[in-house]
């Protein structure tokens, strides 16, 4: 078995997290460049923490805060020049996963002379240092190797790959996340859940990621009454901090396994109808399974019994209380994005690949019928 | 919840990974001091896997192959003497949990001016890079942040403490087990198992050093009936495959919530009775999870599960079958040892800390009667 696992992300978790560990944040330069939203970092108290915890340290920085969500190649060009003319020396990255995949990028394209042709494709030899302030607990973006670009080219979505770009701090305050809107929480978890499952049908699935994996779909399983609850007001601190800590979790396995072909799969439901990213993972996880649970059940195993399921059903029935009514894609669109599919990536890791037709399948079975 | 998760050791593991992984030496230095004990790794192939890679890599090295069992604070003195003489920049340490260690202590001496009165107290800025190739599977060093040396003044063990010294780079090739003894076999795979469950009854036990720790539980136990059997002459590469990530993994776990007094009593069982480490943990183990049962019975359930045990006489009569007849200790050595173990670091980490009669109890059950 031949095996690479790696996972150099210092996680740091708790109230109050960024102020009480700003020494650790002293390694990593002189000058931050803050990448964040407009908005939410400001309110919810992360930007305040993390500036904060600059000035203990007698960092100084340069607030970018127009990143926005499924950030594009261009996007990551502008930040880079931004980041480029301000002279800082680390990128601190505040909000979901795009802001911080939008740090990743412009950490890398600081200090390499890239095109959108070579940016994807180049091993790269330095990057700025990044550290991650997860403000939604869903990609995991804090602790993975992945900058994950919308690409108009491709019309789908494009990965800058490399151990360089996994954060070395992640600041996991679950406080950030307490006033998260109710389909925000739910696709987020749905994501992270996604890349613990996926990441236990990974061909590179190890002994390391799966203990971490299993251990990550338990605290989901562990926060599924609340969020079955279906209103974010009643999500109490306890749970979203399982949350957090779950998000982390999938993004520490796929940065080792990969995600799979529900990812691959779900790209086009979120490119061409708009499907938020964690949403249309959760629409296919199931129907995935049930194509798994076929091929090969005793892979599935240990991620029911994670689950607390008795049968792929039982995990369906699970998401499904999540998920509400799903939308419902055409024939055409459903061969379409079959052929799609069969070109990303994922599929070389999926242990259990499924070919052209079983992927209409499993759209039609998920999200079959317009 | 308050967590701060970290483990920045690269693992490669599978045959010839030495070889096939070389260039990601590269990066440690010009030139490497190799440390290992005098026999087993020119044996065994793990000297020449790394002399062949760092000749790949055009660095040079200086060859220091007089590590013992159990190293002394003299010994880390020795061995750092020499190294700062070869003017090595990087150590590769190769052999068991004694050859790392003692090349930890030489790595963190060669780059601070330290007496043994401060050595195990002062906190490092800098250490020379450290890759580790562990030839048995038990100590977990490769992934840890300790080097543990006998400590002739405490009359016990000591710990050097550092992130820093957490190897860069662990090379898990199992051929280089084939041959070790049943005994160290086995013993050293009670130390993997023990500081599996260990981890997970320490305070500072996370979801992510939980779900680590239960597949390192998992794994042991699917080695189990091998172990069991009684002759090294049947472990298979598969098994022996198992043991070394069990190992890493036990490592992986204690470098996030150190070992507890599992370890802090066995140490007594070594100093004093030349009881080997692994199976000093391996003898209290059993003790130990039954005086949690009568505490906070919830606790020992997963490693009950993972173990594939209903009780905690199930998991002992696993340990049992490998343990054999046990040492036996004097009424006067119990009492002795009880209150050597109430002094030890390890109870502050403990999550369900016996007292002095608890501890004396232990002991008896699990070697009283001389």
């Amino acid at each position: 078995m031949k095996i690479n696992y790696y996972m150099p992300a210092q996680i740091v978790a708790g109230d109050n997290c960024v102020r009480d560990n700003a020494a650790l944040m002293r390694a990593l330069g002189d000058k931050a460049f803050i990448i964040t939203g407009s908005g939410s970092a400001k309110k919810n108290g992360s930007l305040d923490d993390s500036l904060a915890a600059l000035s203990a340290n007698k960092q100084s920085c340069t607030l970018f805060d127009k990143a926005l969500p499924n950030p594009s190649i261009e996007d990551a060009y502008g930040a880079a020049e931004e980041l480029k003319r301000s002279g800082c020396d680390f990128v601190l990255a505040i909000g979901g996963g795009s802001s911080i995949d939008l740090g990743k990028a412009a950490a890398v394209l600081a200090c390499n002379d890239l095109t959108p042709e070579t940016l994807f494709s180049t091993p790269l030899k330095k990057v700025l240092p990044i550290a991650a302030v997860p403000t939604t607990a869903g990609t995991g973006s804090e602790a993975t190797n992945y900058s994950i670009l919308t690409n108009t080219v491709t019309e789908s979505k494009s990965s800058i790959t490399s151990p360089l770009i996994i954060p070395r701090l992640g600041f996991l305050d679950a406080r950030y996340t307490y006033n998260l809107g109710y389909n925000t929480t739910v696709n987020t978890a749905l994501d992270a859940l996604s890349h613990s499952v996926e990441s236990l049908l990974s061909i590179k699935s190890s002994p390391f990621t799966e203990g971490l994996a299993l251990s990550g779909i338990r605290i989901f399983r562990e926060c599924l009454p609340a969020l079955q609850n279906g209103r974010s007001a009643i999500i109490e601190p306890a749970v979203r901090e399982k949350l957090l800590l779950a998000a982390a979790i999938g993004g520490m396995v796929i940065a080792n396994t990969g995600t799979i072909i529900v990812h691959g799969m779900g790209y086009s439901l979120t490119y061409f109808k708009h499907i938020d990213h964690g949403r249309a993972n959760g629409l296919l996880l199931g129907s995935y399974l049930d194509f798994v649970s076929k091929k090969d059940p005793a892979k599935i195993e240990p991620i029911l019994k994670a689950m607390g399921a008795q049968s792929v059903g039982d995990f369906e029935a699970a998401l499904n209380s999540l998920l509400g009514v799903r939308e419902k894609l055409s024939e055409d669109e459903i061969k379409d994005f079959a052929v799609r599919a069969g070109r990303v990536l994922h599929l070389k890791v999926t242990a259990v690949p499924p070919g052209i037709p079983d992927m209409e399948a499993i759209y039609r079975r998920a999200v079959g019928g317009a």
